[in-house]
């Protein structure tokens, strides 16, 4: 075995005192014993020329004490990473402040742009390049993974994938920079102080799509605030009028169109000057667990794995379907119990009134709420492994469905029971009592679930291993090798899917129900604020870093959020309707008050929509440097065919006689 | 005057006898007694090259009995055409049945394409790529029209359309083709059958907006045949059982969900082989309307006349919007006075019972009916110079805003009357009577004054040209003179706003209130049916051949038609909840009733929303090749990127010895 590696390591350590800034981004740890032949066609496949069909990168087997432990670093040249970032299509400020798409040619004209200048690209930049080049590494005419015949590999197959799928490449994922970590760490959450987040920062760690998580959950907190602020003089005095609730609700409602509204113009913002929203989208590849027969492939007629459609459409509505309805039965099956045992302390408190039975009338609540956090947590894994059976050939389309599996069951796991109380009951105690627990349970569960434990958890492997390695060694300062053999053991971040949902399930307790609740507001506010920092924490010291992903905005949930906005306009109506004090409004007829709250309804809806049309998705400075792009590139375009046509036209005089009549004549 | 024209006509006789196949395309009419030097000028930036900022197109000046009469006729060699072609961005079919965009380098691999096959691009087509070039023809460093010091240019300004605003352009406007205008004639509606419309012709004849028309009036009559099938038994039986109601409205609106959505996919099929749906959108020019002071344009960089965003947004909110809402006020004041008029009718007929006092009692409706539609075409003048006087700077803005001021108006005159019938006086009898009342008028109305009168006027006139024109000449055959005379005087297409606002409405008389009046589909289809004879005549007969617009859907249209069905979802809900049907199985409680309807009317809203989004709006085919377009756009470009880095390395290798040692290492 280690001949080979050994040449390998040689050959690289000779490179390292030439090439002296070789600078690792990205590791791949392969399985332990995976075979020499392996091992060694894949890191010549990386290193070999683009013309040849390689990525063209450098790759550097990582030595520690313990030998050579089939981990490997890769990095690439500066020139190298310019050329990827054209091939991404990444989108950077020029020295005129205008964003423009990357290209070689034209990389004079971007801002602190400099041969020299290695910190052009950011260090997630660059990694994401390097994810891409090796994602995009593919098969030439190797029929199987040399030494894994039944790694089978085709023309234009990742080889990547293949190795992931086939457990031979165990991770890939991008190193750390301790010491840009440090210094986010210290400017995000290191100091107690009040202001907004350093999204700039963050994006540059971390990528597009977490700092603009980042970023929705910041613009919510202080979306929420106002909405706090008018809850809380309910709560303090107390109030019950009827037409402060009215005002309380509208104000809600359409304050909450406002913000969805508002956070389409930041999120433009933000993404333009990170350059995303300019980003061209990529033609994209079968997500990885795809699979199926080898067939032609119609959009691109490449052989490649093919699975009918009907089958896929046959398994969501055949099986997935019905599945979802067994389970929200379930979840409604479970809510009956519940009642059941909220009925049963009731009565429990009634027989022997003490404070006991007093504090036993929330346990219920309680207990629903673990028991609907727990069930949530289930339903997800069953959720993935179903849209992971229906095999969606793309990454977005298996994500939307998994979405839209997880939000109906979310739904109505979390709210059933409210509107159950709400509609059915009529008991609007109970139903305020019900949502301060599942709002406060849930909060602290989450937050305990998410964060806190995973940095406990891994503060004490940390210590471990730190006391390990200080036996060995004195200096406190990690070597290289230890930083990785740290990283690789933590946590994956699996991306912001989770955070997103927990928001999205508090704007379903602030919104659905607030005139019952103006309270629920400043819970969200503070959980936020909480949030901020947990979160932060769990993306600097729980989890691996994350590959930077580009995005444009915060795509399905921004619908997610809306249509919760639309079925609150509804409930609130309700709740108005049915207060006792609107209710005393119309003494003589009952039919009356249903037909005002219905009109009132129906207007707030069309006032909705009508917000939603006229507030602009993108503020006009945006629009307009989007559409002096737009005029450039149409402007470059014709410049192309105009010097084309005159290329044309004078060779065109030479070789048709019956052209250049035409042409002497039209020039006279 | 006479001699610098003699001049060019003799040059251009001479042209003819060489350029034997000069095809005239476009006729250009300039105004009686323009000066000599803005003619010389203005024939020669047409002529002149492209390099000189020219639109080298052929113009020849129409020569007829009465000597230069100041029309001429334009046309360009096959060439410039196919260049041209390549300019506005046309998609054609490529031999494999692809649609592609054209360029003169790949036209090789077009369908049909041969050097000396001058059918390859329609006439429509020619005439479109010479309007575009004609448009395009910009002022250099002109100052002002010559000959015209009043009218102003500054680089880069349309000359075409300064020469319009300033009157000294009458009119541009493509000739017919006769021969191909024949054979359309005979195969749309000149024999007596049942069939499609020959919608590809019509395409390649009249442009790809009209033909979406007649394609969308089409297929809307179809759409309406089921409603109107269904309908027939409610009448002839006097079904009035509310189970059958309810039955007709929820198939109604299930239905009328489906048409829509299905329409944009049959638009996706049609516009896709047209090609449209695969032209990029081209760079809006201001509208020629457009004006203020000279300034630079953010966008463009260009000195052009900008108008503050303010200042319009004043003059809409300040004086638009009153005045719309004044009409508004104006139309509902109208509608008392009917009532008023209806209530008069209905005391006389029961003062003295006669057959002359039961007929009086159509009276008013009818009176009202034409008072709309009096009212309408008023309103859409005031609205045209207001939206005019708003000083938008885009073509497509002004439509937006003249779309929604008519719109708006227009459905609050034509319903406001049968919403106060049906939801204020309750009066089911009087809502079936006027809405079979002013549907029946308004389409006799509308069918006269849209086709038939002007039908009868233009053939009035032509009668007396021919019989002028038989006096002096024996042939039948008109000379090209006496058809561009004679086309001259045609009137001008306006485009199809006002026949698809007429859909617009049929769509809301029989939808809205279609649980009252199953009728109203079949007078709907009864009126299509003709509409499109009308129509198709009114295209062939009546007016001068419009320019070709390239469209790729019928736009703001289908969102005024869902939002119609989505208003119609509420409306029926309300009538189905008022029958005494319905009313007598709640006995107890109005409470339920109204509740139980609200319920269903959330129902079917989410129904169709989710049915909206659901349904694909491109079919399967059609999506698969637009990704294969884009797979193999995103390709070509990646080749592009390849190729580059290619040169890239080898002039590397030789100028850096920094590179050379990195390249040296990978290849090793």
């Amino acid at each position: 075995m280690a001949e080979k590696t050994k040449e390998l390591v040689e050959s690289w350590s000779f490179l390292d005192t030439v090439e002296s800034n070789f600078r690792p981004l990205v590791v791949i740890e392969l399985a332990k014993g995976t075979k020499e032949e392996t091992i060694e066609w894949f890191t010549k496949r990386i290193m070999d020329k683009k013309a040849n069909g390689g990525a063209q990168l450098l790759i550097k087997p990582l030595v520690t004490e313990n030998g050579v432990e089939n981990i490997y670093l890769v990095g690439a040249s500066h020139l190298r990473l310019l050329l990827g970032a054209e091939t991404v299509g990444l989108v950077k400020e020029c020295s005129d402040n205008s964003m423009r798409t990357f290209t070689y040619s034209s990389r004079k004209t971007f801002k602190d742009f400099a041969d020299d200048n290695h910190n052009f690209l950011t260090m997630a930049e660059c990694q994401y390049i390097i994810k891409h080049e090796l994602e995009n590494l593919r098969a030439k005419d190797e029929k199987m993974i040399p030494g894994y015949p039944q790694a089978k590999l085709y023309p234009g197959k990742s080889i990547v994938r293949r190795l992931l799928t086939s457990g031979i490449l165990v991770q890939i994922f991008p190193l750390h920079d301790r010491e840009e970590l440090k210094k986010l760490r210290h400017s995000w959450y290191g100091r107690v102080k009040v202001g907004y987040q350093p999204l700039d920062d963050i994006r540059c760690y971390f990528g597009e799509t977490i700092a603009l998580y980042f970023g929705f959950l910041e613009y919510f907190t202080f979306a929420l605030i106002p909405m706090a602020v008018i809850g809380i003089p309910y709560y303090v005095f107390a109030w019950e009028d009827y037409d402060k609730y009215v005002m309380f609700a509208t104000f809600n409602l359409l304050w909450s169109t406002v913000i969805l509204e508002v956070w389409k113009r930041i999120c433009a913002i933000l993404t333009y000057r990170w350059g995303t929203l300019l980003m061209k989208r990529q033609f994209e590849e079968p997500r990885p667990g795809f699979h199926g027969v080898l067939g032609i492939n119609p959009v691109t007629g490449r052989e490649e794995p093919v699975y009918s459609s009907i089958k896929r459409q046959l398994r969501i509505y055949l099986v997935s379907l019905p599945f979802v309805c067994l389970c929200l039965y379930f979840s409604l099956y479970v809510m009956m119990i519940y009642f059941d045992l909220e009925q049963w302390a009731l009565d429990y408190h009634k027989e022997n009134e003490s404070n006991f039975s007093s504090l036993m009338l929330y346990v219920p609540s309680i207990i629903y709420a673990v028991v609907i956090e727990v069930m949530n947590r289930i339903y997800r894994y069953a959720a993935e492994f179903l849209t992971s059976w229906e095999n969606h050939r793309l990454e977005s389309s298996y994500q939307n469905h998994l979405i839209l599996k997880v939000l109906v069951f979310n739904f109505l796991n979390c709210f059933a029971s409210l509107f159950y109380i709400a509609f059915v009951l009529f008991d609007m105690k109970l139903l305020r009592q019900s949502l301060a627990t599942l709002l406060i349970t849930s909060q602290i569960l989450n937050q305990f679930a998410e964060s806190l434990l995973p940095y406990w958890l891994q503060k004490r492997y940390n210590r471990r291993m730190k006391k390990r390695m200080c036996s060995q060694k004195t200096d406190m300062d990690l070597s290289l090798a230890d930083q990785v053999n740290m990283e690789k053991e933590m946590g994956t971040y699996l991306g912001t899917f989770d955070d997103y949902l927990e928001l999205f399930l508090q704007f379903g307790y602030v919104s659905l129900f607030s005139c019952v609740y103006p309270l629920a507001a400043v819970f969200a506010v503070l959980n936020n604020i909480t949030e901020i920092y947990s979160d932060a924490l769990k993306m600097c010291r729980v989890y691996k870093r994350p590959f930077a992903e580009p995005t444009a905005n915060i795509g399905v949930w921004q619908l997610a959020f809306e249509t919760m906005s639309v079925i609150s306009v509804v409930t609130n109506c309700i709740l108005i309707g049915m207060s006792p004090q609107v209710d005393a409004l119309f003494p003589d007829s009952k039919m009356d008050l249903v037909l005002t709250v219905a009109l009132v309804e129906h207007l707030l809806l069309a006032i909705k929509f009508i917000m939603a049309f006229v507030i602009p998705d993108k503020p006009r400075d945006i629009q307009m440097k989007l559409a002096r792009l737009e005029f450039e590139s149409l402007e470059a375009l014709k410049q192309q065919v105009r010097a084309f046509q005159m290329q044309l036209h004078f060779p065109l005089i030479h070789h048709s006689s019956f052209h250049t009549l035409e042409y002497l004549l039209l020039q006279h």
